[in-house]
């Protein structure tokens, strides 16, 4: 993406870009079935119970005038439109902590000031509303969103931990909280008694962990020995909402004289109820707000502009990122538009609104790629199948499985048409086939199996569409009238589900990954090189590593450390774009630049993939990556990114030499990477990335600094 | 072992053979140094932690005549004598559950008859006692423990699979109760109100899973990714009771207004208090005992007698198996007759017998496995170092640590001289040694890794000594001094750790993997080849594995409704008994001979190791199987049982084809012993078991069959 700042250009170039593909976002959506259902209900899990929780949050700072009904009902609403007005499908809106602690901050100063009081605050909020969606549509013309690209790496990462760290807090404080007296309640109860009190800090911390265990596990039931494919399949699609109703129905399994309110559950107004709609009529009381007050809303409103502008971009970016090989044009500048309007639509409405959530919107995205990943699958094993049950050859039943590969590629006209390149792809596999064709000799009974090839074959790709996003925020609209049954989960789910949105979205997380390598072993570092894929260990000396991670866990700490501030903690992602000068101007003369560059990976050297049927070492290591079959798609989806630079070349000198770390490297996208393009057909096949023949714009997300 | 009923032949065997190399019991434990107190460790919790439940349950069900004290003492006093005096030093004793239901049995018949009375109850028992010895005596003297080689893999899994049924029973009935009113409390004190008895469970629920959970995990330290090498060997070795002292120290965290019996824990009687030892004169009270119940003490004592004899015989047999290549003769008949006496003694001395255990005694061989592999492994580099610091030859190396390899060997004179096979050898690891060499291209920054190298070349051994048998039975005695102490433990930890002795004593049990076999998808039946080694999956058609499994589940399910008959329970191993026969007249009617074999593998084959320097396969996975180090040790330690038989020669045909599963068996003696042996330099290479040219007359355990 170039940095523009002429007026609505890189809105037009969204726009002109999106509504290429926007039939496409529908009809493949569609087309993908039931199946799209998992990440639905994945997603829905995973922005509906934030939501409440903040909503509950948010119902004990503001006295009750917002409630986790107005929360849910704006992640629906701006939800809904988003997904069929915004332009990346892939960001996931909803209410975020930011935006309640900036609500929290306006109510208290409310309620102080005769003139507005609890009673103008919703019409007050809806003048600060106003102000930010002034300021954002400002942002959005004039092309702020161009100078993403600065984000690198380095930043994007330290903000996801963060989120992931805050999110770990609210576990926390949640458990920590279950054994205490809580706030507003009266502590004459039954169950607020010190015996009861402490058996519900207790029983909180089986059921929490009991969720976030099960749930861990379950993410990773493709992988598992036992069961069949499909029950696996079905419980790492569906395990973590499954867990939620399994240990909220286990939460009702100490009945007898236990008292009603233990465990602890969710306190939420009945949505049915009369008067839970009264404050929804906010517009009207907007011309009662004395002029002062209107005009001094401008200043909260630069606050949170600055904090949407920050929030939605870096979300969007994370749901983009290289490594998930997307092929539809990025829209920075024109949802940030969109977003202008939705904070106003909420204002007038007197909800908070929404913006674009961390790790939500990555979340969303990798299950998305493990969705395309199935559909390609059995496409591609029904085809080969077919072949089979002609009697073709093995060079036919490849030819026609890349016919129906080419098919379901997203007709897009950025896609340059690739001819080359087939007669290799043709003869390496012919050649791969007949090796594998040694296999099917009964070792063990097992018989030559299309399914684990195909598995192996398929890049990591993401079905990119509109549908999961809308029905998604439709079921969260759901939640609001489903209320009264959403009461019956326990608090104690909730933080539990908390702790494992925060480790969900760590693995992939590079930063993390160098922190860890702090703790590993000498003899073991190379192994993170095999999992991670991250080319820095070999390019750039241990010790620069770790001054490196250090600086950035330092700086990790201290932008955590100002949440904590009252006022100010609002602003902490002003400390995280503080990152990017410093990135740009002062990390430079600490750091030689190729270690920098290295660390903080951004364009990738694209370098030839080696062919295969040249070196025998290839072509065992690719027969070798027919082993594991469900764990593939574990591994590709939740640990496989950062870049892939030069691991290529460095696989054709030493990959004799190191067969086990090849072997060990079996799961990894460094070896299918030169298959994929090779199934591509792509003339320089690439490795984890986009040709640089095709005349796409998007930013290169994460990348390109200074 | 020949089958002969000559009296006193088996017992004269057993003796001549354990003196040979009684000596090298000691001085071979002594120069292990400190780190005999890694199992030594391990063993103590193992045995001390059932024991003192069984102690409580004991007092529970006697009215306080028998204590954790008196159970503790047995164990320690019969310990200490059979780790001096007995013949097999692996063995480890112990008051096991079903003394406890017998003695239970004896005190309820004992208490309702004037002559007896609880007064006489111990008096009686010693009686009890007497009879048994003398049966135990005579069993030893007529040889019955020659039948022990019918007691094939069929009747020793069985039975350990349902002892860990029964720790498994008692881990969940323990943290049951843990909510219940417990008997022989006041019901009145606060603890025991119901918020309090919620809030008890609720803590014993967190306790006994942390405990659980955390215990498993730090076994498997040795293949953390973090941490340094010296720290994962520390926790894998003391890890669990760490985790004991971790855990216990957690339950004292919720102080403030918790009442003090919250969690509960120990309920022992201070060994110290006047009056503790009333019981332990009995020997002047047997007198006092009716000739008619002196003579009536039979009955109970033939049942006590077979269960000692088959507990005592299956328990040293699992200790001793033939996956471990122990190099020490077995004792079966000499333990018997010591078991007699130490039967006597206990009764004479009031306190109920011990006799061997099941699962410490085959826990205790894996520990010291683990720990022989750490011993050899550290002469190895050492003597590796100290060569390659000299600018020797590769070839010069691995003679260097081919003799020391030697020296390290239990000089036995049943070890037939090896002169042959060394060329091979030599010839071979040169050969490796130098596709080692592209290992230290500077691939990823790590050097070319003797120790990495050494694990790999490593066979299973066992150091086999007494000393961690004596200080382990030293230590249970230290504990009735540290009984104030003791006491501090939760029982919940008691239970968490019940549950952690029955899943550790599952892996390597055939049975149990048979089991699991059932539940695994079919694509991945493979995977268990791979893993356990299990040969009949390759040469048994799946549908008579299933009804060989379905058969013995249904009996283990018998076995184990049996123990819940009030009386005929103890006799369960009776049930076991039966199985003998049942295999050798019944089970044939209706398998296959050859799959009976194949399922109840007996004798192996002995198949010649392919030579690796011939085939380009062989050196290729044995240059991969230099991946991973401290994986290695757990898998051998703790999963890698079973039979080798033909997997060699189907690699030598297959491994081409199927190079993932190659691969993923590296962490297996499928690969490792072919090197073993060549290391060893037998001139025929053994897969795992002993040279039949060594004039060894040990029992092939679990083996044999009619």
């Amino acid at each position: 993406m170039e940095e523009t700042f002429v007026p609505f250009r890189g809105i037009k170039n969204d726009v002109q870009g999106r509504l290429l593909c926007y039939k496409q976002d529908w009809t493949g959506g569609l087309r993908a079935g039931l199946r799209i259902l998992a990440p639905t209900t994945y997603i829905f899990f995973a922005s509906a119970i934030p939501v409440i929780s903040f909503g509950e949050q948010l119902e004990r700072s503001t006295d009750g005038v917002l409630t986790a009904v107005q929360t849910l009902a704006s992640t629906a609403l701006c939800g809904i439109i988003h997904s069929v007005f915004g332009g990346q499908p892939l960001l996931i809106l909803g209410v975020a902590e930011p935006t309640v602690i900036m609500y929290t901050f306006l109510f208290n100063f409310a309620k102080d000031r005769p003139e507005l009081g609890s009673k103008l605050f919703l019409a007050w909020t809806g003048w600060v509303c106003v102000w930010t969606a002034i300021l954002l549509f400002l942002l959005a013309v004039l092309g702020a969103c161009s100078i993403i690209n600065r984000f690198t790496r380095l930043t994007g990462e330290l903000f996801g931990l963060l989120i992931a760290m805050l999110f770990m807090q609210q576990a926390i404080k949640g458990l920590v909280e279950e054994f205490c007296l809580p706030e507003r309640e009266n502590p004459s109860f039954t169950e607020f008694q010190p015996p009861w009190r402490f058996a519900n800090g207790m029983f909180a911390l089986v059921l929490s962990f009991g969720l976030l265990l099960t749930a861990l596990r379950s993410r990773k039931a493709r992988s598992w020995k036992y069961g069949s494919g499909s029950l696996q399949g079905f419980i790492a699609d569906y395990g973590v909402p499954l867990m939620v109703l399994v240990w909220t129905a286990i939460s009702f399994a100490p009945a007898g004289n236990i008292p009603k309110g233990i465990p602890r559950r969710l306190f939420s107004p009945n949505p049915w109820s009369p008067g839970a709609y009264e404050n929804w009529t906010v517009i009207k009381d907007m011309v009662k707000v004395p002029v002062l007050y209107i005009i001094g809303a401008f200043i909260p409103a630069t606050m949170i502009a600055v904090l949407y502008y920050f929030d939605h971009s870096v979300a969007s970016q994370l749901a983009q990122q290289k490594e998930f090989n997307l092929r539809k044009p990025s829209s920075f500048h024109y949802d940030l538009l969109l977003l202008g309007f939705l904070t106003i639509l909420c204002g007038l409405l007197g909800i908070p609104p929404s913006n674009g959530v961390i790790p939500q919107s990555p979340m969303h995205t990798k299950s998305l790629a493990t969705l395309k990943h199935q559909l390609l699958r059995n496409r591609l094993v029904s085809t080969a199948r077919k072949c089979m049950g002609q009697h073709a050859s093995l060079g036919q039943v490849y030819g026609s499985m890349q016919e129906a590969y080419q098919q379901m590629q997203t007709p897009l006209i950025y896609q340059a048409p690739s001819a080359l390149g087939l007669k290799d792809l043709k003869d390496s596999t012919i050649q791969m086939a007949s090796s594998m064709g040694h296999m099917d000799a009964p070792v063990d009974g097992t018989v030559f199996d299309v399914e684990k090839e195909i598995d192996d074959l398929l890049p990591v790709e993401v079905k990119e569409q509109r549908l999961s996003n809308l029905l998604q925020a439709a079921m969260v609209g759901g939640c609001v009238a489903a209320m009264p049954l959403l009461k019956k989960i326990p608090t104690s789910v909730l933080w539990g589900y908390f702790a494992f949105m925060a480790i969900e979205s760590l693995p992939g997380n590079q930063f993390w990954e160098r922190i860890l390598l702090l703790f590993t072993a000498p003899s073991r570092r190379y192994k993170v090189l095999e999992e991670y894929h991250a080319t820095f260990v070999e390019t750039v000396p241990f010790k620069t590593i770790v001054v490196f991670t250090l600086f950035q866990t330092a700086y990790l700490l201290v932008c955590f450390g100002i949440t904590w501030v009252p006022l100010a903690g609002v602003l902490f992602p002003l400390m995280i774009m503080l990152l990017v000068p410093v990135r740009q101007y002062i990390l430079p003369k600490f750091f030689k630049v190729a270690h920098l560059q290295d660390l903080d990976a951004a364009e990738y050297e694209e370098a030839p993939a080696v062919s295969f049927h040249l070196s025998p070492e290839g072509r065992m290591s690719r027969a070798t990556s027919f082993a594991d079959d469900g764990e593939v798609l574990d591994c590709m989806i939740t640990r496989s990114r950062g870049e892939i630079r030069r691991t290529c070349s460095s696989k054709a000198t030493s990959s004799c030499a190191t067969p086990s770390r090849e072997f060990k490297g079996v799961q990894s996208p460094r070896i299918y990477s030169p298959r994929i393009s090779e199934l591509r057909g792509d003339q320089s096949p690439q490795l984890g990335g986009r040709s640089p023949s095709s005349p796409r714009t998007r930013p290169s997300n994460l990348g390109k600094t200074g």
